[in-house]
């Protein structure tokens, strides 16, 4: 399975005045390392990737999580992201927190590969993912 | 049903490069809400909540949400937090965000009411919810 | 002189380890502040301000601030932004946060109206903030 | 003097809907970099720095920052935070994010190690900066 991980050092930013970290900040990382596995498996940054098959991006529609560990500033954790699974117009990941080899925090998202409704500019449509990026996603896989 | 609702602007710091919010900050959204809500129900602000009944707070232990529609800087949303479980130690609020009467995201979120753990400061333990705020939240509930 | 107050209540999401409003946070109210009075004064809201004036937003140039009380979650605060100078495509606003009457963060900021530079779509170039829109805001001031 | 670099990637949780850092954004990686400064030229974590002083921070009195360029999702810059004054109570340190070797932004912030006022908990109160981290600062400048 198609798998990026990497270690982030929990920060005083990240930081409650409980002294962990405020849960939608694991969001916000899980959101990067999401982006960092498909930077990885095609090659391009997600700026260029926007430029070159013209779309909006990839919205979350559907995510989940559990918190079994608080993690706290100076916190040195592994973040691993894996793609169970891609669609024709959506593809889902997995998350794992890990501190200190236990496992803190998990979550699922969702995605769509959306553009602009045409028929409502407020609004998203799903577009097919390119064939391409596909190919790349499950080959890795 | 115990119910705490409010309106919000979607603000520029709140969206991302596509124009919409950013999901995490949903989920911020979403933790204020739910304190907003317990204050009222209480009586007391957060602070002294933590203050009276020395705890650390009730961080997340799961939350799932869905996205069904973008909202952009300039939308006013109204978000309504609803009390749906209390358990001895954690309870479980769902939200929901309308624009323009449509339902835009909604979640559901189970917290638990912990003081740090004794046999290691690293980790928080569960305290039994004091029986007269289960009360004041069952009464309104 | 142009004046926009709001009450704003301090948050969790706004604070840290220590307690009190992570700094970072202030400048996300003083921006939100400094849109709504652009705003108010206008009768437009900033989305519909981009697409009439056809620009991308107004950058922060140069900032300063100074920071003499601490803010809790929980606290109230008022939040007075004042336009102090508008320039041919720039301009200078103040922020004052005041708690129970007590100057808490002082903040000025200049920002620019930009739009992309053609000879590099990376950078941003001044433009002239349209006539009409500095007749309001002086009229106003 | 005593300075420290690091490499960070600008994100899509940074950006703004006109597709660059969001400036209350520069302001925490300024306060990681601090941060990093002072861990590395103590040699202990922020964490066990406020247990082994027995202090609550060192919170911003006074920034300013200077905005030339903008920077973009996927742009790679370099941040560097040099110490360049060290007081009773407080020091200074000034922050420079380059993009491709040019001056993106620039800021100068000045800190107060604090502990809470014992007169009124709802205030700081500086302390003096213990004088074995004073020597470290002023050692490695």
């Amino acid at each position: 399975m198609l798998t990026f991980s990497r270690r982030v050092t929990i920060e005083w930013q990240h930081c409650d005045p409980a002294g962990i970290v405020f849960y939608p900040r694991y969001f916000a990382m899980f959101d990067t390392s999401t982006t960092m596995l498909v930077e990885h498996t095609l090659g391009m940054s997600k700026y260029q990737l926007l430029k070159k098959y013209d779309f909006l991006g990839y919205p979350m529609v559907e995510t989940r999580s559990r918190f079994m560990l608080p993690t706290r500033f100076g916190d040195e954790v592994e973040i691993k992201t894996t793609l169970i699974e891609v669609k024709h117009s959506s593809f889902t990941v997995e998350h794992q927190i890990l501190k200190a080899g236990e496992l803190a925090v998990e979550g699922r998202d969702t995605r769509v590969w959306v553009v602009t409704d045409p028929a409502n500019p407020d609004k998203f449509k799903p577009k097919p993912i390119p064939p391409e990026v596909i190919a790349k996603l499950i080959a890795e896989a």
